[in-house]
């Protein structure tokens, strides 16, 4: 198994990024690990399964994804896409600008056989420490019924082969319970979701649950998805912060925090995205994972393991066969 | 001024609701508090100022909204609406069946001239305790661009007539902050919205920074407002709940929660919606106002004093000339 990762994306990269895969690279010996950056000072070491794919460009954050991803030929993200696509990789992992991993993913990966449109499928921390899997998240802002369908099988699929549900139970995000609520895109996928044989659906799912994991996976377009990922995240970044303002205002305060630390930080750690990997954008050809943009080396290593998964468990495969049914 | 207001709505209804009304009728000698309810006993000692209008069904809960108005005409709901689009009361205020407040104010108080859709507009808390209005949260699941426009006109009234913000600042909700992002109706209403002389638009805002108040106004369809109105609360309760948790899981714990106490209660205090008053349903021929469902005295006496704002101020009337345009 050949896995490619890219030096450049996101906050803590290069270091975290090489420092993650020396210690994938001692964890699986038998996998070759490639990282595609600009500078080959940044693994001096390269030898046996490490290895080096020099390229020239870079995608910046904040680079228009498509026009990004047309003129940066020999960026990490276009190249690791291309080599997924061309079987020189099983698998590429970025923690890059995530508009042009889509953007790459889909022109130079290519879309799989039966899938209409990919979508990017985080893992959404809850209270209990498990995750919930959504998708789309805003691969398409715009989605049709049988999108959401699709939707919902590949994600049923993934949840089983990388996360290790057993029977995974599949919500659709709503604003309602009553099979009539909604929008007339969420009450025609109900419909469809409720004749698909080949997935276990619970029915609609509405936001204010999601933290205490009512199903495991939720399925939505992709414009709900993201306001709900990035609401989830700032919420709870806000109020982290503002209680963590409140444990320091004082000595007396400090104090007490010190009591609570190591809970705290149990639920800051229940909480974390990190430990649940990067997302995969499901229904391209290979597997192509986007790590959060603020991923550590254990961050990065999560993915790592969970591109592992993703390829030794053949899920493209088995979506192939279930989508072009 | 007569303000009407539903006996039956909320979990701490009627005691909640009488309690502020008499409390209400105080404060606002001139103005003629009516109760609506059940039990004339309810208020025995209606007399002067406050009223009290018997009626004989009441709509719960869990029922059908549209059903419920059809069938329960003598409901504490539909006589309320009545009573406003009848001019017997100026203001009516539930905290009941969010959608059966809609569906009696659509069908019995009516829409105003100029307005396609009327819009459900609460205030979100926001870390500094000042709020956001945020339009529509779910009395139409879906909208076209025009609809957005009208919401955002509607919304800058109310923001400076009744909340008090100079030139409220509108923001679109949307999946990234330039304007060719997210679907076409977000693409066609930032147009609308940037052409619109009578507001003052920023630009697409994203669910992340809402806590951090990034406008006065927030614009939506009702599907994504209600999946954000919704995820705030549910992620805000549970990780509440889960330091709560944490706060008294040994006695060491409870000691340092006591010293943390008035800090964490003021941040309680800044982000509870019961400051807030109520969420109007803008768009309709007279005031009709949506308490919170668990809205406690406070809530309450916040409602009636945001309906007195509303009818001092001549929003009716202002929304009116500005949408007949």
């Amino acid at each position: 198994m050949r896995i490619a990762i890219d030096a450049h994306g996101g906050d803590h990269a290069p270091t975290a990024v090489v420092n993650s895969l020396r210690l994938a690279a001692s964890q699986w010996p038998d996998t070759t690990f490639i990282l595609i950056g600009r500078d080959e000072k940044l693994l001096p070491e390269a030898f046996g399964n490490l290895q080096f794919v020099q390229v020239s460009e870079q995608i910046e954050p904040d680079d228009e994804p498509v026009k990004a991803v047309r003129r940066k030929k020999d960026s990490s993200i276009v190249v690791g896409c291309q080599m997924v696509k061309n079987r020189e990789a099983d698998a590429f992992i970025s923690g890059g600008n995530t508009g042009a991993l889509m953007a790459a993913g889909l022109f130079h990966t290519g879309r799989m056989r039966g899938v209409d449109r990919p979508a990017l499928a985080p893992v959404f921390p809850t209270l209990t420490g498990k995750g919930i899997l959504v998708l789309d998240v805003g691969a398409n802002p715009e989605a049709r019924p049988e999108h959401l369908r699709q939707y919902a099988q590949m994600g049923s699929i993934y949840a089983n082969k990388v996360l290790g549900f057993k029977e995974p139970k599949i919500g659709l995000l709503n604003i309602g319970t009553e099979a009539c609520k909604g929008t007339e895109l969420t009450k025609e996928a109900f419909s469809l979701l409720e004749q698909e044989r080949s997935i276990s659906f619970i029915g609609n799912v509405e936001a204010r649950d999601i933290l205490y994991r009512p199903c495991d996976v939720l399925v939505c377009d992709g414009f709900s998805g993201n306001i709900l990922l990035k609401n989830m995240e700032g919420v709870a970044k806000a109020i982290f912060e503002r209680f963590k303002q409140e444990l320091t205002a004082s000595l007396l305060n400090k104090l007490a925090a010190a009591i609570l630390k190591p809970g705290l930080k149990r639920f800051a750690r229940d909480m974390d995205y990190k430990e649940h990997g990067g997302a995969p954008l499901l229904g391209l050809s290979g597997p192509v994972i986007k790590a959060h943009g603020s991923s550590d080396e254990k961050a990065f290593y999560n993915a790592i393991r969970q591109a592992h998964l993703f390829v030794e468990n053949g899920v493209i495969q088995r979506i192939e066969e279930e989508l072009s049914h």
